[in-house]
């Protein structure tokens, strides 16, 4: 029995015990939650109760970007030891699948996801999480950043997906948090400078606060004339797609230079008109995302560097007892937010 | 002045003398020209007068696949003789371009292309040509064979981006000229086993003769519940949409295995719909096609060594002075027809 | 307790009752082996007692290329079921180490392997194995093709680390076993044609056999000098160095075509001098193999729709009670022996 | 008649007027040299007479690696207008090769360049250079920086073809003048972070002062050791061999990681014994470094936004009367001197 941020239904949140029957293999390791970042597929648990086909029918404990302390350790474990500052990857892949044993286990449909339906979260005190999905953090990497990996990776995998190569010029189509952690990505990962692209202007602010980012305003010039300008007429080499809006995926080929290349990382709800013939003509890549594989160690090695500075990101951190508010706050969607944190009481 | 096929306008086609002021430079080699088939752009200029923004203002003569004889060289060309039998790229690029250094020449957006107004076709006795798009014939490779090199680069292009991996399993939607060459590419090219779905008949009854390709009549059963039964519900390695049509294109995601590959050859006039979160799902990586570069070395040299038979896809050959009945004929599209191919008088 | 093919220590063999302590595990199964290869390795632990720093210090089972029937099945597993016709991999990897997540499970340093001190092979009726490295054959496939997949696999993995282009030209040195099946695999993977060279005339007899490969009988012509004739002296885009032997190894910059690819497959036991600068003057990649990961489900595709024909290199089939017999053959070397194979009595 | 640095013969420099007999064709450009830097080659044509079969039979202008200023442009040149600052690839190709159609420009057999017998270089007032390779600098790239984009896009080159991912941990081996640029290559296009090794601390001085390199004085400890530590014992994901020394060679397979790469970067006059089956066991891939391709826009790009400062590695800058002590003092080779530049008289 432990306290849990519980969505109890569609629009129902409560702090609450809740009785959570976790056994601990020799493979995994007991993890002391820290700091809990709040993401959108959360909120939106929250206010619609469903994503596509999975539907919250059971009262499920929210919560999937976390960072924590080792407090105990597996019989095989030895990675990792009690005391050791860790995050988290969310998902669980059955590691003998074909797509596992290919090395693309997000895709392996067996894979089990914190705070998905029927899978609980992490927003609790104390988790249990197998070992070879459990990341050390070095000493450069605080708990909020560490909390900050799992969106980051995101990003990571966008960029890494994206086979950029150094001094590529690349453009983001949207300022969410998704589109601001895959433009730092980019950037970090060997992009010469990175556009980006919305229209709210505080968005636009945050990011292009970013040495290497520059920022297109599409209220005032279209994207396609920015870049263009900025390259002379040739296109972007690696473009992007993090708004989900189908005026944006329509006019993605505008974007790219030829045998440029297109990373789709929004997901808009319903299939959207693309132009085939547009893309053909350049004859563009285009790369898709699904969550991230292999991720973790290369990300957490880019912000321990110091060569991503996640922090800035960080608009609001709430302790625990409060985290219903911080989700009402996420539900608010202030455009100068970008991730709200949890912080559970330590010891 | 030199007999040429001339479309003189929508529609119109007249097979007459036409006055052709072509320089030869050193680096140009002299061709006379002994097969040519008919490619459906050659057609739809007969029969719409335009494709795209290509519009014929002037009498432009016709065809782009070709094969002949080395009559001339040029004074720095070493790597041709006169009687060397030969192939042609119909695309010229400017080869200091960006894209070209890139070695995409195919992209050059300042590429010359033969039937593509206002730039003339091949369907004359002789042509200049640059040597570097020149290409010798083996013995083993007769002029037809030649003159089909074009429209099988096409699938090459697509085999090749779609980077086969040996024994991958693939489909092609679609059951056109493009579709079969496409199939056969990736059968050469890798594959163990290759299906191709359409829902003409007598089309998949030609293509379904060669070893290793499987066929699906689609009116009989979905694409995608076919490739699930031939693979364990796993999906396809490499997915080949030759056909344009909107709901081939939105049902790709179902036809791909997770991690898989779709290549986008068929050209759907209009944007069309796509179901970006389905092929997000499976991470899949889309390719694009847009004619070729650096092809028809590797296309000559699987028809060559006999790896790829062509010749079952030449349906009828036309003597030089029924062209007009050779288009006409192309123009009824038979469903039994794959390609028509017109052969100009030697000596 | 069953009989097993026991290497008692260096040089001798006995066929004797084995006690085997397996426990079958709810994701494994139990296989009747039907039939085994006799692999190079499996002789020179035979004759040498040692492979590296791998010494049989005790009693070892040989055997790693295997093919047979499977008679149970642990509670987890579903792609398999008594009475399927199977092949395994003989590498077990742990399947949650950074290798294994990765998709390269082969290099994970983990990785138990049959018939590889201290762990025991599969000449024995019966072995357990993980069903996650178990592959059911189709009915296409034999046992004795099935048994044929392992060392397939070696080509396969060499073919798929090479990254062979449709219409590509290979050259292989050295016709050993390896040498064969890597000529087989590229071939089938897309190569135009593969050139096999080596100075034993029986081995070249038996690999040219086979459409689509030219052999080079280096006592007579340079590889270089034939590859520089047959390719216009541009040179072959893929070189796969099967021999070991440091002559070849000094001479590849001089087979393959500029930017073209080395695929080291040979394993020389002492370093050997490398042309550095040669392989650069031609920016080559070069390719190591090691083994084989996802590589089985491809390779007995290929074979079962007929694109790889194993059977003409199954040079002789012993029983089971003739084992020592078989390895005593495969020690004398014949230059007209590919494989030795040993079969089991069944049921 | 110009004044130009000649180099007469081996040990013989002069400063004298020096007949080019250039014309100016219509792609070209007309350039007024601004900057060059004195090379590791140029320094070792002068000292020895030749580098491999290239000998200096006549005298030669020195110099390759240049900045200047467009003062003529050929009819057909539109990228490039008078007054324009660029530097200059030195390397020109015939653009219609096979191996420039491949894109593989630098590998292409007929490519002159500069200050490479018998082609002349660049230390002279002004030459004429095909606009195609000539590369405008923006205003935050100084003439200084200009010229070193040529040794910087063998860095760039060698960081391009590891194919280094987003999050990488590099290694470069050799603290040289090319070292140095490839660890900055490396990490701007996407490292964590990169070490590097060398014996000789005041290099290790040099380019340690920047953030994200680490060095390792292999006098102190063993580069292996060093990576192991740092990695877990994992490895690097990417190793730059950039000494060509025999030792460092020999034990490239104890640095990386399994599945890591290779760049041989560095070039030892003579074959080199290898441990190919310690690279085997890691089933590395190793690439191979030629000059560079469609490298420029790129190394530009990085530099122009500031992600990678060359600056600090320019050692010395003499005007161009001093040329002779300028290559004196790169003969001496002082370990705190990485780059030496010559400044030619303006207007």
């Amino acid at each position: 029995m432990a306290t849990a941020l519980v969505l109890e239904e569609k629009g129902k949140l409560s702090l609450r015990d809740f009785p959570l029957a976790q056994e601990m293999g020799p493979d995994d390791v007991r993890v002391a939650i820290h700091t809990v970042g709040v993401c959108g597929s959360d909120v939106h648990y929250y206010t619609h109760g469903k994503i596509g086909q999975f539907i919250v029918n059971e009262p499920m404990i929210l919560g999937h970007e976390a960072a924590g302390v080792v407090v105990g350790t597996g019989a095989n474990v030895t990675h990792l030891k009690a005391g050791d500052r860790v995050c988290m990857e969310p998902g669980i892949p059955n590691p003998t699948s074909r797509a596992s044993k290919l090395g693309i286990y997000n895709v392996d449909p067996a894979v089990t996801f914190w705070a998905t339906p029927p899978v609980h979260g992490c927003l609790t005190p104390e988790v249990i999480h197998p070992a070879a999905y459990t990341y050390r953090l070095p000493d450069t990497v605080s708990f909020a950043e560490g909390a900050m990996v799992e969106p980051f990776a995101i990003g990571m995998q966008s960029a890494l997906r994206a086979g950029i190569r150094p001094g590529d010029i690349g453009i983001v189509t949207g300022a969410g948090p998704i589109g601001m952690m895959t433009a730092l990505a980019a950037l970090a990962g060997g992009c010469a400078k990175v556009f980006v692209a919305d229209l709210a202007q505080p968005k636009l602010d945050i990011i292009g606060r970013y040495d290497g980012i520059e920022t297109i305003n599409i209220t005032e010039q279209p994207a396609a004339e920015a870049i263009a300008e900025a390259t002379g007429g040739w296109g972007a080499d690696v473009v992007f797609e993090c708004s989900g809006a189908a005026p944006a995926i329509l006019g993605l080929p505008a974007l790219a230079r030829p045998g440029g290349a297109v990373v789709l990382v929004g997901m808009p709800v319903d299939p959207v008109p693309v132009d085939i013939v547009g893309l053909q003509a350049k004859e563009l890549r285009i790369e898709t995302v699904f969550r991230y594989a292999n991720i973790y160690d290369r990300a957490i090695a880019l912000i321990g560097a110091g060569k991503v500075d996640l922090k800035p990101l960080i608009s609001a951190t709430l302790p625990f007892e409060r985290s219903i508010e911080a989700f009402d706050r996420a539900v608010e969607a202030r455009p100068t937010d970008v991730k709200i944190q949890i912080e559970l009481p330590q010891g």
